[in-house]
């Protein structure tokens, strides 16, 4: 234990306000995954606005972090360590706030599809999909926090579980709109809920990558896993 | 005229060293979205192959840019615009990366595509569109490099033309798909890539966003037109 009081550094003050802007970030945009996610599988168009009209707020701390950053820049002229740390801040946030407008994206889709019939049980997947996700960027946020590698490099192997629920719901949606033209549209907007969903989940892992770089100095070096495999998949 | 001898500052000199690996960026970029299309519309599986591994090259830059970025923030100190326009560097060179996996999302779809039939002229549409996205990019490249946020606000403008056109391929996927089933599956790949490339047609928004931020200080008041309204449709 150390018992010398403990002098925080002006950069170190200013770092913790910023960080505290990108942990709030990080708490809405969680939500708002699984929120709209949850819109779907209830039918709940009020919870599916509610989603819709916070992303403003997760726009306006994106815009709050990066002026924040540039003070922090301009004003105590970070290098080595410091200055990676601020930089990477500002990719984290760039991260969060498109991770927001695919929540925005899939609670507006929401309330399209809550006026169709359910395509089998697909809204309980999406959902079980983005609690996934959920999960991923809750982790993701924490090893930055503790600059831990170790679970960095995990959240990006579990990337491919997200990556195979995908391509599991992309040949069920395939199956469903082929029994039945009716369940096209559906099953369109269905599908790019999915997407978007994996994406979020992409964006975790450069969240990840993004925090072993910072705590090791080098990008991964083995290629991120994909598992999204429909590119190279002609289907059913 | 000015007819003093110009004494470039240390910082300028850098400031083009990183703007020359953008240029060159936005150019393997523009190149990659047309050449995907091309492929697809030529059904040209080496032309694909070579805008998949292209891909590579813009990554490896991005990474350079950020390297170099990092580099000038920590040896010049920038402050005020100085400081503004690097980190528009990164936020550009960000974008250009993800309109660079567009593109090879793009190729690697292609490559299924031309293993089925074509879907009416659809191949015509999407490589009309891609050039479309291409002078967005090209023209918001240059609109940083002028200052030009008039341009810039053009290049806002024009994105929706984008928009409309993903919107019309859309329905007519849709049509396609409800028509005959066997063409589901090559329709939802054909969806997934008019959509990556009206997100490239976001993307030089969104790079012509920051280029108004850059000159005027503010980000666009009013809200980003927004052209794909398939999210609240529920098509034909």
């Amino acid at each position: 234990m150390n018992s010398e009081p403990h002098i925080m550094r002006a950069f170190d003050r200013d770092l913790e306000t910023v960080q505290a802007m990108l942990m709030k970030m990080g708490s809405l945009v969680e939500d708002a995954i699984v929120c709209a996610a949850e819109a779907l599988e209830a039918r709940d168009n009020d919870l599916a606005g509610r989603v819709v009209r916070g992303d403003a707020v997760i726009d306006a701390l994106e815009e709050q972090v990066n002026l924040e950053c540039a003070r922090i820049i301009a004003l105590r002229s970070p290098t080595a360590t410091d200055l990676r740390t601020v930089l990477t801040v500002m990719k984290i946030a760039a991260y969060l706030e498109r991770c927001g407008d695919y929540a925005k994206n899939l609670a507006k889709r929401s309330t399209v599809l809550n006026q169709t019939a359910p395509i089998g049980d697909s809204a309980a997947s999406v959902l079980r999909m983005a609690k996934l996700v959920q999960q991923l960027i809750r982790d993701a946020l924490d090893a930055y926090i503790k600059r831990d590698a170790t679970l960095a490099t995990e959240v990006r192997q579990r990337d491919t579980e997200v990556d195979q629920m995908y391509n599991a719901l992309f040949r069920e949606f395939l199956t469903h709109m082929m029994e039945d033209p009716r369940n096209i549209t559906a099953c369109m907007h269905l599908h790019f809920i999915a997407k978007n969903i994996e994406r979020v989940g992409d964006h975790a892992t450069g969240i990840a990558e993004q925090v072993i770089y910072l705590v090791t100095g080098t990008l991964p070096a083995e290629q991120r896993p994909k598992g999204d495999t429909t590119a190279y998949d002609r289907g059913a």
